[in-house]
């Protein structure tokens, strides 16, 4: 299995100290909030944003205390915007675990949202500029379009959608925040605009890269490591890149049949077998040779190792 | 009946401003957003928040372009928290209208308060005062916990609050806007530190009397003006102060049946009917007291002579 192990090396002593602030954030004294947030914070997750965020800081005059709330603030935006997905998705299980929405039902998993949502303001805020808090609001307000025009079809698969609107969407959900993790460090970093700007380029195309890698592995991933079963997007009424792939392909009636019929462990099966796979991991690694490309305007060192590192990760990850 | 009418005559440009920016964020071009936020956004609402932001804001150096952002900010939040506050309490009507939970619906509900929250944020970051920042996230933390600790009893009243156990959540739910929308502004407006500090507690004071009298109101308002039935609190098993001072003063046996059996009109009955009334008008009436003495220490003028008025509006209002 591919991990992230080495790839963060660099900044494993300020991953600790996200990990402890994520922790502290948890209340693990109040009686109230911290069993709730016990399960939804510490411990959790790859970290993938905090760590993508330091690296970047590393780029240039690394800031130990406002990159430390940069860091914490992306991951409890991320976390965040799960709790309420799943409010919205109604959704029992994430990774394997009971959602806390599951748990604590629909009232208090809005609130515990909201309150998470606060949190990384005041970690966004911390950071003492302007300009990257004003970048945070922008990344919640892309988020929250994104999530409402999902929301808007309820469960009915929008089966027209073009690769253009899935790239859209994509970029609400997922590439908005590490344009936020990216963009946001180098301001910190004070590295210069042309460089914050190849920054940007860089986060938006590792993030968009990794959801169509995720989308990816939810047909061909292992249900132990995903911890949820193959085809879930599609069960969910969500039509996703190696869908589209198949559906522009399409002149065999029988999948046409399956199609029209919605038949989501024929369309599995389907989408397994065609090339839509395959044009689909084309696609991720398209971006991320541009999110290389966009490295390439960074000054040299081994921050940006790691973070050319990444794209192979992300390429290669298998849950 | 008792209007804002003549209080703020000296921000009523300003507050038009305020209004265009509101309809603006409502997007009413937008196929998907404008319908959902044409009934909540425009032309409702007292814009009290704002007018109080305004009025501090012009105590000191008056800035235009800072305040007309705050002043919208903290009316977005206001109204975020509204939308959110119906999710969670699953409300079909507010002020006698349909609320968005019942046009739309929980997903949409939950999301559209969070682009509103977003767009809040962006209001706050706007101002371009870090310090200003710090506050808006404080103040949302404060919003959602004590939300929390409320949704947390479900629909159980909480027979035993006690009196500040009641002051503490009307604080995190209405008080703590309006000392962001005092303290910040006072900020704003370059004010010296004693008096930013005097401006904080006039807020907290004005706060907290305006939802001690909205919670009176409750039970002898105008069914047609509140837009809701008297005694819709306790139905709900919220205990606001009338009733706690009505259950501390128990020596009546039929009090005490009434409280045992929950019976929410018999209670209606005796709030009105005890000096419970009385007794939180006269709480309401030394907080606005302690408002003006926080004043004091303002610079004089047509603003000060503003926000004083302000204070008997407060506890005159009828809905």
């Amino acid at each position: 299995m591919v991990t992230t192990g080495g790839l963060f090396e660099l900044v494993q002593d300020d991953l600790a100290r996200v990990e402890l602030a994520l922790s502290e954030t948890a209340q693990p004294e109040h009686p109230l909030l911290g069993p709730m947030l016990s399960t939804i914070l510490p411990g959790s997750g790859k970290r993938l944003r905090p760590a993508v965020a330091l690296l970047v800081g590393n780029l240039g005059q690394y800031q130990p205390e406002p990159m430390l709330h940069m860091a914490t603030g992306v991951e409890l935006l991320h976390t965040a915007s799960l709790v309420h997905d799943d409010v919205v998705d109604e959704s029992e299980l994430r990774r394997g675990a009971r959602t806390l929405f599951t748990r604590v039902g629909n009232a208090l998993a809005v609130l515990v949202g909201d309150y998470l949502f606060a949190q990384s303001a005041a970690r966004c805020a911390a950071t003492g500029n302007v300009r990257v808090i004003g970048l945070f609001a922008q990344t919640l307000s892309s988020m929250c379009q994104g999530q409402i025009e999902e929301a808007s079809r309820g469960n009915n698969p929008h089966l027209s959608v073009t690769k253009d609107e899935y790239i859209q969407t994509i970029w609400g959900k997922t590439a908005s925040l590490f344009v936020l993790a990216c963009e946001g460090s180098a301001i910190l970093a004070g590295l210069r605009e042309p460089q914050v700007e190849a920054m940007r380029r860089y986060g938006d195309r590792l993030g968009l890269a990794f959801q169509i890698v995720d989308d990816v592995l939810d047909f061909v991933g292992d249900e132990t490591h995903l911890g949820k079963d193959v085809g879930s997007d599609l069960r969910q009424g969500t039509i996703t890149l190696p869908v589209i792939y198949l559906r522009d392909s399409l002149s065999d009636g029988q999948i046409r049949a399956a199609f029209e019929e919605y038949d989501v462990e024929r369309l599995v099966e389907f989408v397994r077998e065609s090339t839509a796979i395959d044009r689909a991991y084309a696609e991720a690694s398209r971006l991320l040779e541009e999110a290389r490309a966009a490295l390439r305007e960074a000054p040299a060192g081994e921050a940006r190792d790691a973070l050319e590192s990444l794209t192979g990760y992300v390429l290669e990850r298998r849950a």
